[in-house]
């Protein structure tokens, strides 16, 4: 024991098992929850509670929501037509900080992954066809779906996943893309490694 | 809004309250918090609790502790002759890390800063003298206290705090040291500040 509470060592344990938060960073939140007013940290304590409460999985795409269909589902400034696949919620957020996409997600819930037991019915697939089949039903009623984006990790899994998803998907009449591989913006070829330098040479584009 | 669920921006902006948690980091932990079962996410939300609900000081040195006197004021282990002043409980944190200190802890709960408002008045100063003048009151009964280390941080607040302590101690029986100043253990020559260097070449000592 290094903080001389139990209930502050605690919290450090708690705030551990967290992603990238380690030992160290988990002491210094621990020190600064201590300082915090005890308003403020019952508000945390609330928020995360209440993710457990009120979050649930939007019908239509699967996406986390608060109410069922989730505002981009029911927002009539999307697109109905262009649904783009995603692994997790948290990839539809990083599509969202583009700003660059307008239609709506389908959100598998993971990858198919044979080695972690994960098949192709553990994922939302099904769903996806069903929604192919009957059109996107958000609150702008059926819309057939014209394009569905494959935006999946670029690895292996992401790759199986999505040429499994694209063979079912042949038998509609749907258009079926990937996103772009290639060098990232910003980056240095010197830096880039051959995969994605091959890639970016095999996908080259007239200019 | 990113998260399709206001309950998770919700979580999100909590989390990015927290020092040295970003926007990003806040959304990975939110979806972390997705994934976890309600079960663990209800205990991380009452160890927060617990920590405003439990968490007292220690009557005697002022740390944070859930039962009063601290497990380090009443440790028959620890020498109450040898007191280490620090300014926050994080600090104390620090020290026994090191495992390498014997002694018990005097928290002062900040440093001198008039520019903050905070004078000596606001720190445990107070308790400090009268803790040497009673000795301290483990429950190993009323020791003398040899020697008051000044754990203080190297910067301007510190030094004030320190010295403004030491005139004040002056009229006890007392040692007052402080922690060594130098070249930090691993750190390079050439990378080290001035103000480091001129005092590491000062306070150099013989081989």
């Amino acid at each position: 024991m290094y903080f001389t509470s139990e209930s502050v060592e605690a919290l450090v344990e708690q705030f551990s098992r967290l992603p990238t938060i380690g030992r160290k960073t988990a002491q210094r939140l621990a020190a600064y929850i201590l300082k915090m007013s005890r308003d403020d940290v019952e508000m945390l304590a609330n928020a995360l509670i209440a993710v457990k409460d009120r979050v649930i999985h939007c019908s239509v795409c699967f996406n986390v929501t608060d109410e069922d269909p989730c505002p981009i589902c029911k927002s009539p400034k999307r697109d109905q037509g262009l649904v783009c696949v995603v692994e997790e919620p948290s990839d539809a957020v990083a599509l969202e900080r583009t700003h660059g996409f307008n239609g709506v997600y389908h959100v598998l819930g993971g990858v198919i992954s044979p080695l972690d037991g994960v098949g192709p019915d553990d994922l939302r697939i099904r769903e996806l066809v069903e929604r192919l089949r009957n059109g996107t039903s958000g609150d702008s009623g059926s819309v057939p779906i014209r394009e569905i984006i494959l935006a999946v990790n670029p690895n292996v899994e992401g790759d199986t996943t999505a040429f499994y998803i694209s063979q079912l998907l042949k038998p509609f009449e749907v258009t079926i893309s990937r996103l772009a591989r290639g060098i990232p913006i910003g980056s240095n070829l010197e830096f880039a490694d051959e995969a994605t330098l091959t890639r970016a040479l095999e996908s080259r584009v007239s200019f």
